[in-house]
């Protein structure tokens, strides 16, 4: 089955995207609009992306001291991407836009992912950063910084952890000093310079574009010298590689923002990750040291702008993960409709030829639960695009209902693929056995690519923390209730379809499940008791939602076939909804039952781990 | 805690391993001289595998069209490992061996393994295909090929699988012929001349020794020349590169076995991994092409002959999924205690300084979870071992019993850590975080290495369909039944310890349902029924076994401390059994909950994956 079938039927059997046209914002858009940018972005990224993906792996970004190295490959791949608009899809026609939905723009991005995720990054990165901009910096600043961007001409990073600080932003220690007389005043933002050292800043440096945005994270220290303690002395600056006049225009002066190294990853290679220095003095803009930065906001309000955008890029990181998956699922089962190995099971007659591995029950099962995974994960990422959307452009009850939604669901948009789709990624090598062991396919790239995703953008933990430590918690749990609304409407739907009320069933006692263990976690009202197995925890949400997902691709499944085969373009069509419901049964038998054993440890606050003395391990 | 600790205690505390000391054959042995053989394979390790193992992996095997390049550390690891003696460690002294009971091997190869599971290889290929000659070799043979293997100065492979055939070795199509007139009556064995391709062989290729004992698993075709079907078919052949005069010397003529190539790998880099050519005519020995082989054993009987080794080669690469994930929890478990980051829950003064990231909950969880995984592991692949040895020299009872059990648990043994030790694997990478994803930490080899082991020496598929359809089914159920008989002890046990009697009935409570579980699969009689979910059984099984092992851990450790502190060495000793006993209520709390996702799609032989059209994938 074509991904593409299988992205037609979530966009329009699904969520009905087309409905979106209605709305003032999508008016000149329409089904031919949207899939005329669909039919686009696979081209580019069949022909540009897909080939450069093993590249992008195998030579490796190589610093010699001066300039860092990609492949050729790489440069063709993201100009394309540059060339076809998409870095402003979803922004106003006013600033080169298209003004696409979210969930078209999320599902163009699927596209690239699947080619290659490692080159789209740099996108990625760069989308996020001028779409931050847009939100929280002057109209100066978006017309000399994120419009190039948008453009495609300069590319974007977002610089927060240090090497001293990954996940605690709070210790954050780069300083930002007011670049003396009149730095108030500077067209582009009150002017600082900027020290210190980040990490793990990926797109930091390349030369795939002639210029680099940074947006950094840093304090701004008081009188005496001392820098405010935790988040809230956090504030946000556009740091330019190269520095720029009002409008665009490059000076030609260089910032000093110096490469320290790039680190050397297991996977993800495509993409430079850095360790940047500013302000060391290896550059002197202006014949001074430092960092110049321009402010972005309020001082102290760099998380909340960072936050901003924080949400569409873990569901981008949820997408990426969804998409490596799919990648390999493509691959394995393309392996095993090819290869010939054994005979079926009470007819082992040697003497015949041996039958295609994908006749065996355990292939098919490996190959079920993969579709299982990355269609339910890409099915939540576009749901969670279509909340943007909705958060974004809908009614004003959709606006405020798809807002809490999105918070709620993020943690498990980000961490469910990064987690099932790896795990999807496992399977497609096992599918193809030792060749899948081999550099000769390319399912064992997929599994190291993807095995980032638990770890950046907030680890799984930090995950488990954010949704049962804030989320669930949110507004007296506001989010929660939402959410089981939704759910609770499903099944109601499922109930009247033969065939899936049992499933609507096993989902409805999943959900009292998840509820009970939610207010037993919070029984004693302390974190330290509640957030004890906050993992397992995300864990069990992730697959109540997962199969909440499965249960709406089963009814549009049903809805479609039962809408009769006049309609349907035959047996092809048929085929792929017949998959949907198998997929979602086996959701239902294989993997719903889970969540009793990680909820079992959150219900009884089991404290094994947490109590347990580290000088016992 | 050290790894020593945690032998000796598995060993000692628990395997009561001095007893074997008792038997004849171990008369000579003692606490001493298992110790000094454990002191002495801990050096070598550390002193020549860990240091060579990151250089294995980067320095892959390289083919220049003539010879194979393998890192320098690479032969200075194994000769100091043919230095040891620890090749013929379990064999008679008469052949130069130590007479080491087999547990004693084991923990000794675990050290090994944990230093560098990949050069290690060499090590156990060469073990395992000198003890097959052992048990179905001729005198000759035995003096001519095994000896040197047995003392280092040659190393052995064994050629299986096809490009053709994977695991399917009834398809296997490489020809011996009868290699002309007298044939029959060469002192080294029935001769024959071998022609086709092997695919997959570690070690098939290198010159870390003089010379490469080759055991080729072929078919001799009937006079039409026509191959018999199926594994029946299958006779074994010794095939030297080098050929050999009687008693080992070599004659200086090149055998027709070529280098193909090389495959490239994910992981296990360290460990050549070749295609060869047999009897292409690169090389004529005697003038002639086509590789000289001697027949082991009577025609037809090769896989039997093959099999007698292929428990202990299971339990061996189980081992060694131990191994990488003991080696990733100490890794990650030693940066956990180093690396501050983040501030207690409840406690977020962000004016405080971090504290080590092993003081945060979830990260206990992880460091525990791999505690419990590799832990567990070690233990089951010593209680194999140690089985093993009651089936070499224990009583009649014994030996039969052990036997039996031996046959039901290697599955698991081979399965169980391949998975498990892997997800340690992966625990370790995010316990370390973005460190964790880069090659400057040693855990994302690990994983890479780690992920082989699903795979070779009889998938995961396949190690389900041997438990299922072929071991638990095996005389009536009597493995099942005496396995179920030393729980049941062991829970006996338990009911008498304080703290231990509810462990001790959720695991009578998992048995029984497996037990269930087992009989439902088979309710139809058809295999096709049965075995549709043959690898969730396969994952269940395994947890229930392990839920059994870290019940009787918690056993020893219970009686350890009861022992009291006189005679334990204080509160290192207490730590590490209390270490047992919180992994242990790790184990039951958080894993052994997982059996009933597992079973609940065995028990009702759930068609879904089976009946799955592919056309619908």
């Amino acid at each position: 089955m074509s991904f593409r079938a299988t992205l037609d039927f979530l966009l329009h059997d699904w969520l009905r995207v087309e409905t979106l046209t209605q709305r003032p914002r999508f008016a000149e858009h329409s089904r031919e609009t949207f899939d005329a940018v669909l039919d686009t972005c696979e081209r580019i990224a069949r022909e540009t992306f897909e080939p450069a993906n093993r590249r992008a792996d195998v030579q490796e970004p190589h610093f010699d001291g001066e300039r860092v190295h990609l492949p050729e490959s790489t440069r063709t791949a993201t100009e394309a991407y540059a060339a076809s608009g998409m870095l402003a899809a979803a922004q106003d026609v006013e600033i080169g836009g298209m003004q696409l939905p979210c969930v078209v723009e999320m599902a163009a991005n699927a596209c690239f992912f699947k080619g290659s995720v490692a080159i789209s990054a740099y996108a990625m990165l760069t989308t996020g950063n001028a779409s931050l901009l847009m939100a929280h910096g002057t109209p100066q600043q978006i017309d000399s910084f994120a419009r190039h961007e948008f453009s495609g001409r300069w590319f974007g990073s977002m610089c927060l952890s240090e090497p001293q600080a990954g996940s605690s932003l709070g210790d954050v220690t780069t300083r930002a000093r007011p670049d003396g007389e009149g730095s108030e005043h500077d067209p582009l933002g009150p002017r600082y310079r900027l020290s210190g050292h980040k990490m793990w800043i990926s797109g930091g440096e390349h030369e795939l574009t002639e210029n680099i945005v940074h947006l950094v994270l840093a304090k701004i220290p008081a009188d005496d010298g001392t820098l405010p303690a935790g988040v809230k002395g956090l504030s946000l600056f556009i740091v330019p590689k190269w520095l720029v006049q009002p409008g665009g225009r490059l000076t030609g002066e260089r910032n000093d923002v110096a490469l320290a190294g790039l680190n050397h990853k297991l996977g993800y290679r495509g993409t430079t990750n850095t360790l940047l220095n500013f302000g060391e003095g290896r550059f002197r803009p202006g014949g001074a040291a430092g960092a110049v930065g321009y402010r972005v906001g309020a001082p102290g309000e760099g998380l909340r702008c960072m936050f901003h955008m924080m949400n569409e890029a873990r569901i981008g990181v949820g997408l990426g993960a969804v998409m490596l998956g799919y990648a390999g699922y493509e691959s394995s089962l393309a392996y095993a409709k090819q290869r010939p190995q054994g005979r079926p099971l009470g007819a082992k007659d040697a003497g015949r030829p041996p039958v295609a591995i994908v006749e065996h029950a355990d292939v098919k099962r490996m190959l079920l639960a993969q579709k299982a995974y990355v269609e339910g994960g890409l099915a939540l990422a576009l749901y969670c695009a279509r909340l943007v959307d909705d958060k974004r452009s809908g009614s004003a009850t959709e606006q405020a209902e798809a807002g809490v939604l999105l918070e709620l669901l993020t943690p498990i948009a980000k961490s469910w693929p990064s987690e099932w789709c790896l795990e999807a990624n496992s399977l497609a090598i096992q599918v193809l056995g030792g060749s899948g062991y081999t550099r000769d396919f390319p399912v064992e790239q997929h599994w190291r690519d993807n095995r980032l995703n638990m770890i950046h953008e907030g680890t799984h933990g930090i995950q488990g923390l954010d949704l049962l430590g804030r989320k669930v918690v949110m507004d007296g749990g506001k989010g929660l209730r939402l959410l089981a609304g939704r759910i609770d409407a499903s099944i109601a739907r499922a109930g009247q379809v033969a065939g899936l009320a049992e499933q609507g069933n096993a989902l409805a006692r999943a959900l009292q499940h998840l509820g009970a263990a939610t207010k037993a976690a919070w029984a004693s009202g302390e974190p330290r008791d509640a957030l004890a197995n906050a993992t397992p925890y995300l864990q069990a949400f992730g697959h109540v939602v997962l199969a909440w997902m499965w249960l709406e691709l089963a009814l549009a499944a049903r809805a479609a076939l039962d809408a009769g085969s006049d309609t349907a373009s035959g047996s092809t069509a048929a085929a792929l909804y017949h998959g949907k419901l198998a997929a979602a049964r086996y959701f239902f038998h294989y993997e719903l039952p889970k969540i009793t054993a990680w909820l079992a440890v959150v219900e009884t606050r089991d404290a094994t781990c947490r109590d347990l003395d580290p000088d016992c391990l």
